[in-house]
């Protein structure tokens, strides 16, 4: 039995605290955030601000954070001798981030898993597979429409923004459209809101759109979804074509899949890994029977 | 580089042998098959009816026979200290076949990959991480419509048949209708060989119809394609649904898995394995970075 800590309480956090008390392996030992209120819905769930302060020494920790703030988190955590997993999304710097947490990971003697969402995480598994059953083809990752938590929570945390919602628009192929839905705090400057969202680093390749409103609900679905598409030819035959699709409730399969990859840690030498580095059948987690 | 042999010369013996033709790290060192004479397109291959009949030892074999016949063959190379695979679709014998590949494989000291076709196979990883990603739900597979090869083969090597096709009708569910068209011996008897293949273990649990005919070539197509649908919920919320599908060259795909599933099974210690014991990363074979 492993006693299992999350850090954040935000959708993805409270998903992955009811996957904890899902588990039979796991028992949940509180939640560390900044406020050190009680969490909604958990009231007899410790909360602290720090994974030291907690009553009971966490074995594993789940970071439900901003993509941006989950590397530091791990590192600390893992200089703790605390496993790790997040699904940190910032696809472009997860090597160099997987290489850091690895020498955090091996001086704390803890594991880590990184970018351990749907995507990175099991669309990359996917991906991986496909270009192992189609060596010769391109893949499209098609994504939406949907509300991108990691967009979300970029703009979120720009200066003046109070609250924002972050809609991925299909645009074919490879490529996204964003629209952004976001209410400023009292006085805050939309121009200035408007390009900082625009040259943020999760937008700056995409064409995004602004909206300034004040109500937010509308658009704040967990309604998700991806279709990932690789088409090539297998040794001279062409048209061949191989499609993953998912219709998901974004924080709650995310929470899902970090809590396995969680439990796929603690079985691992200390070091830090991706999804696709684990096989399935170990992600699984059952005798194969059901699957073969 | 390896030396690699090619047991078996049918459509996925001739697709696995181009598949190592194809891979750099890989030297096509011949064909076994009964008949020791060249194989049509490869005059320049050697064929012997041996392994240890080659001009040179092959380091692993890809084994293109039967299903029924893929676990003696294994068994025989093995004891030879040569790798294998294969692509048997016997799916619930396979957790047996497994066990005793392992023992075979220990004592020669080599490494098997057993059901490493499309499906069992690709298919197997896909349906465990899918069940990774949503532990609560159900998974159906739908394959065709489409050739089998295993259920033609079977056909095939019943005695009164010359010559057997048999498709698979997707018949909702997990369940499926097959169709077989097959070319009898002379003086050989219809009732007769009805009956073995409606009692043979490929059908016997499907609705089949077998029509007889002398021209099996309009129905000797490689098309075939699979859809795996899980749908289930995720943390108290329903609707969530992952699906799979594919259109592929049949015997194309399955010799470009079993060569892929060849390379992964040389890097691994003696002992036989499953596809989904295979890491996609181990499986894709290059640094992560074009699947993060």
């Amino acid at each position: 039995m492993k006693n299992v800590a999350v850090m954040g309480a935000g959708n993805v956090g409270i998903y992955a605290a009811k996957a904890v008390l899902e588990s039979k392996d796991m028992r949940l030992c509180g939640f560390i955030r900044r406020k050190e209120d009680a969490v909604e819905g958990f009231c007899n769930v410790p909360v602290a601000s720090a994974a030291e302060r907690l009553p009971v020494r966490p074995d594993g920790v789940i970071i439900c954070v901003p993509s941006r703030r989950t590397e530091a988190a791990a590192k600390y955590l893992l200089s703790l001798g605390i496993n790790t997993v997040d699904a940190c999304d910032l696809h472009e710097e997860l090597p160099r981030i997987r290489r850091e947490l690895h020498e955090a990971a091996l001086r704390g003697g803890a594991a880590a898993v990184t970018g351990a969402g749907w995507d990175p995480g099991l669309d990359s598994s996917i991906r991986a597979l496909l270009a192992f059953a189609l060596p010769c083809g391109v893949t499209h990752t098609q994504f939406g429409p949907g509300i991108s938590m990691g967009h979300s929570a970029a703009v979120k945390a720009l200066e003046g923004v109070a609250d924002a919602v972050s809609v991925t628009i299909p645009a074919g192929g490879n490529s996204h459209r964003r629209r952004v839905y976001a209410a400023l705090i009292p006085k805050a400057d939309p121009k200035a809101v408007e390009h900082a969202i625009l040259h943020d680093g999760y937008f700056e390749h995409d064409s995004t759109e602004v909206i300034f409103t004040d109500d937010l609900s509308p658009y704040k679905s967990h309604a998700h979804g991806v279709k990932i598409v690789r088409e090539g030819y297998a040794l001279g035959e062409g048209g061949q074509r191989l499609a993953f699709e998912m219709s998901i409730n974004n924080p709650a399969v995310t929470a899902q899949i970090m809590t396995a990859a969680l439990r796929a840690g603690f079985a691992r030498r200390p070091g830090c890994y991706l999804l696709p580095e684990f096989s399935p059948a170990e992600l699984f987690g059952k005798e194969p029977g059901g699957v073969l």
